[in-house]
């Protein structure tokens, strides 16, 4: 085995992040609430803490839920993760303009 | 600063990523038909290598390219990474539902 590249690497964390924290309880591969706030509160934590409106996770939580069953499967963690990469790519794009 | 979490490495990892390949001809926030296939020989070899079909990449491309500009913005190939972590999440889940 060659050392995985930094794709490879990305896609794994991303499952394995995932597996663990929808692990925590009940359903295995679905991550209920309690797990969501668990998984935001310990992996994004730099983003939460800088929420001043304390119901913005609970309104998260419902934009995510796309199916409405009140658990996030891979897919709508997946948006999650691609929602918070875009909005730091489209940030960097506004500052480099703003720089050039 | 802290040491970054799994999941802010990862958001980051996505970004440079997306940024390595899409800088390295014309637009620089888009990846070409040219940039695409490097990214995908370089950081994805393992699958690509193991696809028999040679349009394989060609159709990939043109289902990733949802506005059809022969350019993958970074939301076009954040779906190409989801898709990917999704389907080796599926292979996890039929290989444990298998193996219990």
């Amino acid at each position: 085995m060659s050392k995985p590249t930094e794709t490879e690497r990305c896609i794994e964390s991303l499952i394995a992040v995932f597996q663990k924290y929808s692990g925590k309880d009940g359903n295995s591969y679905q991550l209920s609430k309690t797990e969501f706030l668990t998984f935001m509160n310990t992996e994004l934590a730099a983003f939460t803490k800088n929420q001043k409106d304390p119901g913005v996770l609970d309104r998260m939580m419902k934009k995510l839920d796309l199916n409405s069953d009140g658990q996030l499967d891979f897919q709508e963690f997946l948006n999650l993760i691609g929602g918070l990469a875009l909005a730091c790519h489209e940030s960097f794009l506004k500052s480099s303009q703003k720089r050039f």
